[in-house]
């Protein structure tokens, strides 16, 4: 127990917030109890939608997840990790609040494209607020990753699989058609491989069983968050 | 968001506290991010181990837990829950420190088995500290439910899965056989359903696909604190 620890601002979304949870205690090298990683948790379902806010003027979410911030700043986390991928968005206002480091998972996803399929084409598959940002194509870009993201209807289907599917806890065949037709789309204009760039799409991934080359945001961001805190990783014996 | 949060006492462990946080999440009747429970964990992987502790010396957990129980607390959290079964010795302990209220997952659990199995005979899987301290036989035997426990060469058996099987992340094909001697060994002697009264044990049962009748203690915390906090519960539509 010399290592660091994590905090954890979820609740975007809660089921979201336990995958990452669990992916990080089953990733990290530990032969029991005690040689986990400390982690510190504030599911926080009171934190108004992302995009709505990037996009459509609604709530601001950044004093909610500042009084997240502080929770875990009290609790003791040396650093700080969110299940959101469209959360990034306000990281810069969140980082400047605390001395605590944030780790970024959408570099950590980045990185991992391009370790992995170097100048392979990458297709986003990410919330409309994500998207707009331009978070994600500026990062891939710095590494000269190129990419695609879903067309107008495509993104559409997504967004349903996201809000309407995983985060209403529907039967995952209720949306299987709408995200298989997106991997479909942009296999056929041109994508190698997909950026699971929204929290809740490994859930819905993995709920379905899909199989298409990928890289898990999510698991990237145990990941990083594993190494910062001077733990070992190992392959999961769970299934990812 | 009128609701009371949760507050994890987690870490015993932290693959339980994950399938705890999991379950909530699953059972909670929400069709959004904002209609869930905001729900604190810390995830403390240095409380020692409470078998140890009770039956051959071992640390007391006490001050690592009271640790935890003063940082959830500080959260803001409106009730207490442990994903350990053997920690519930220590309860009142931990309960007189803090006004906050700690759910009990023994009586949760107990309340089910009379609800669900009436005067059937039920099997109590734990580790050996739980089963030396009563807890279970007698929150049982206050609801006329009979029971049996293992023996010696089970109880062996049951240790490894716990502490060599899920706790150290094992491939679940090599406690298999262990597992599922036990509970040939029960039935053979009379067990109508087993009560899953260790935290590991539901994950053991998952990840072998068991399906023997059964109450899991995790299951019947999660909905005793779902409902303490007002929301209602859904049969969840991933697989517990």
């Amino acid at each position: 127990m010399t290592g660091k620890s994590i905090g954890i601002l979820g609740g975007m979304g809660p089921l979201a917030t336990a995958d990452l949870f669990r992916k990080i205690v089953t990733m990290t090298k530990a032969g029991c109890d005690n040689e986990h990683i400390r982690i510190y948790i504030d599911d926080n379902a009171s934190i108004p939608d992302r995009t709505a806010a990037i996009l459509s003027g609604g709530p601001d979410p950044v004093p909610a997840m500042a009084d997240s911030l502080r929770k875990l700043e009290a609790c003791g986390a040396d650093c700080i990790i969110m299940p959101c991928n469209t959360a990034h968005y306000f990281l810069p206002q969140l980082q400047a609040m605390t001395r605590v480091p944030f780790l970024n998972m959408l570099e950590a996803a980045a990185e991992a494209c391009a370790r992995r399929f170097g100048g392979k084409t990458a297709a986003i598959l990410a919330t409309r607020g994500t998207l707009a940002t331009g978070l994600y194509q500026q990062a891939l870009a710095a590494r000269n990753v190129p990419c695609l993201v879903p067309d107008d209807g495509e993104q559409g289907a997504l967004t349903r699989v996201i809000y309407e599917g995983v985060k209403a806890d529907a039967a995952p065949e209720t949306y299987r058609a709408d995200l298989e037709g997106v991997l479909a789309g942009l296999t056929a204009r041109g994508a190698d491989y997909f950026v699971l760039g929204c929290t809740e799409i490994p859930l819905a991934v993995q709920l379905l069983g899909l199989r298409q080359p990928m890289v898990d945001a999510t698991t990237e961001l145990a990941r990083a968050a594993i190494r910062f805190c001077g733990y070992q990783i190992k392959e999961p014996a769970l299934p990812q």
